[in-house]
């Protein structure tokens, strides 16, 4: 018979255990910080009538988008994002959602992008937004979100860098550069990579900007110093400027209320350079850092928009929500050490030592699982090393070792694989399971 | 602006908050049992090579695919099963694996079914495998887990009713109709649907036998009594024939190690009625049903195969493996109310109920949260009477007021919203988080 090569398509990629079992858990805390918030899971069909992808459509998602005829000869899309997704959700059930709604949606998303820069085609998303209000509560609220969510997954050492889009944009109009902001800021989005010469290169030449315009802006971008000491100083730049002023207004009630609800200082920082690219973002925005690990950028990434939904529905729905850097968060957790190397998401490990026990083995494990163990009992009665290689490699933590003798006078080996220490317990004695687990925990 | 009307492709399905949050639950609960008993996560692309989709190929699954031919020019297809995928990843990584591989798949598939019967077009599965052994102790803890599954489900009146193909096959053989073995097998899976007299027919018709064979394997079929029983009368219809014999030898060792394992004897049927239509089932064969809706069919169905990927490898991978039928699974526990209806995660509401308190919200709503608690704070200080009918709706357990008196002498009022009463609780009580709780468990 003609074999068939097995692969996966360029810019695809298999989660093996190893890799699979930390994705789980991450994904999984997140969705118990995102509840512990009241945010309700949604989700929505992989694939959309094209019309709805496209949106007000024409820019580059459209030529990276995942398209062709179905069977019914309609035109249909992948998804490239879960913003599109939520836009449409939001405007074909808002009477029955009811506002404010605040959802996350944890899935993937396709994008036909070019490999050759460590680019995936498949990625998971991780969004969590509150629509239906403009609010500063719900701007409070996703900062604390983010903050409980690098806690949670065992974090401490980060900062969420914050800005409001109005500070910019009111001082813009003073400078007589309105018309020009979003071509500014999305020269002043790179600052941090390309630096401040070619930010200022890019206003001239792009936006339009005078060199001492482009200056001024970048003077703005330069101011630092404690949350207080910026409030003060921007409040000194945009006076006169009824958008500035409100966006200094909300950059104080955002800080005051995270401290509020216990986000500790040193986490939270204005940061004026913060524009972020995309141009419906209006209002608040927020990025997140790991302070041993700045040079991979934000961590967790969004802000406050004035109508997501406009192309479906006359219904204004403004909003506020964030996305977790999923690929990126992982590698950098590996990268600091936060990842245990496991193959089985199982601690407990029991040899099929004795052909004719297996009945013994399995009760065991029953026993076991019923006080929440997670145990792998042998499927085959091959030799105890051949079975010891196989857990070790997997990564358990303890193998519970029986033979014909063990199991006549009820005792087990419990064998530690990560130090190759071994006690004995008697499986008759009441407590003998929660001496298991303090092995575990040993 | 010309809109686009919002709305989903035919088939497909949006989830909202009350069909979402108990869709999660069961994902999690079966997470938690697979990963009990050692399978580990992993996870596929949903675009393939077609050519690897197709594999054997030209059946029906090849016209229900979605494909397309991708921006490289590449004929790519979305996977219609997680069979398929395990075979090619099973093949591709398979020394990096190590054998026997223990894998859980819980992701979507595409089929372009007709959507007449109420069949939708993207669904969800739910499939664990063991791959690469033959050993029975595979067979019996595929019945465990598919046990603990529904009992973590909270479903304890139901039945695993199993069988092995090689009774059949050995039972056929001696008949003289081995060859015809498949489509006897085909009409026989039908008999709970269309009755004893339309299969014989059906055997007749297709697979070539006489009344007096279709009668001879009716008559199998239409075996019963207690599992030993059973056991007895199968053991003597299938004598001299070797198949038919490790057939029933298989039967007895799947019983008396689950019974081992702690199952209850009345859960366990061997069922030999049961065939299972795929022809790649070769040895025990499971399907699960519930005491109380048996009209629904098999919440959870599986069994043994003798090669998994050799369209991809010459390396054999036997294996077994069950799949949960999630959204019949999730309608049947509907119907047993089983299901809260609820469009939030959280239990407690805290109403922003004086405008100028909103830290006194938020550090509330921080302090329940670090002990566990879900809570949500409205985002806007609207009207109390409207806050409280947005709880009611979402489907709150506890409404935790405070105005300006409470907050002031550190007090508030806990309004259960199923029954509208209402106690106070002294938050600077240590104990008021517990009787918090304790509220919550009414």
């Amino acid at each position: 018979m003609q074999m068939i090569q097995p692969r996966t398509l360029k810019g695809f990629r298999d989660f093996l255990p190893e890799a699979m079992i930390p994705r789980e858990k991450l994904v999984a805390t997140a969705q118990q910080v995102y509840r512990s918030f009241g945010y309700s899971p949604i989700d929505t069909p992989i694939l959309e009538y094209l019309e709805i992808l496209q949106g007000k459509g024409g820019d580059e998602s459209d030529r990276l988008m995942y398209h062709f005829e179905d069977h019914g000869g309609r035109a249909v899309g992948m998804r490239f994002d879960l913003t599109v997704p939520l836009a449409r959700f939001a405007a074909q059930h808002a009477a029955e959602l009811g506002m404010p709604f605040k959802r996350y949606h944890i899935a993937k998303v396709w994008r036909g992008e070019n490999t050759h820069r460590g680019r995936y085609r498949e990625f998971m998303q991780c969004d969590f937004d509150t629509i239906g209000t403009e609010s500063i509560a719900a701007d409070i609220e996703t900062v604390l979100v983010v903050h409980e969510l690098m806690q949670a997954l065992g974090l401490s050492e980060f900062q969420i860098r914050f800005n409001n889009r109005k500070v910019l944009s009111g001082l813009l109009a003073k400078l007589g550069l309105a018309d020009q902001s979003t071509a500014v800021l999305r020269a002043l989005d790179k600052l941090a990579k390309i630096g401040p010469d070619k930010v200022a290169m890019e206003m001239v030449a792009v936006a339009g900007a005078s060199e001492s315009q482009a200056k001024e802006v970048l003077a703005l971008a330069g101011i630092n110093g404690t949350n207080d000491e910026i409030l003060l100083q921007l409040a000194k730049l945009v006076e006169g400027s009824e958008e500035g002023e409100a966006g200094v207004a909300a950059l104080r009630d955002v800080t005051t209320g995270a401290l509020a609800a216990g986000v500790s200082a040193d986490r939270l920082s204005i940061d004026v350079s913060i524009a972020r690219g995309l141009d419906y973002y209006t209002g608040t925005v927020i990025e997140t850092f790991l302070n041993q690990l700045p040079e991979i950028g934000s961590v967790c990434s969004g802000g406050r928009y004035d109508d997501l939904a406009s192309v479906y529905t006359k219904q204004r729905l403004p909003g506020i929500g964030a996305s977790l850097g999923l690929d990126r968060l992982l590698a950098a957790m590996q990268e600091l050490g936060l990842i245990e190397r496991v193959n089985t998401p199982a601690p407990i490990f029991i040899p099929f030592f004795d052909a004719t026990r297996l009945h013994d083995y399995l009760a065991l494990a029953t026993q076991l699982r019923s006080a929440g163990l997670g145990v792998e009992v042998y499927a085959e009665a091959k030799k105890l090393g051949q079975q010891l290689k196989y857990a070790d490699r997997r990564g358990f933590r303890l193998a519970i070792i029986a033979g014909d003798r063990e199991l006549d006078s009820q005792t087990c080996q419990v064998k530690d694989l990560k130090d190759g220490s071994t006690i004995e317990l008697s499986t008759s004695d009441p407590n003998w399971v929660e001496q298991l687990k303090l092995q575990l925990k040993k």
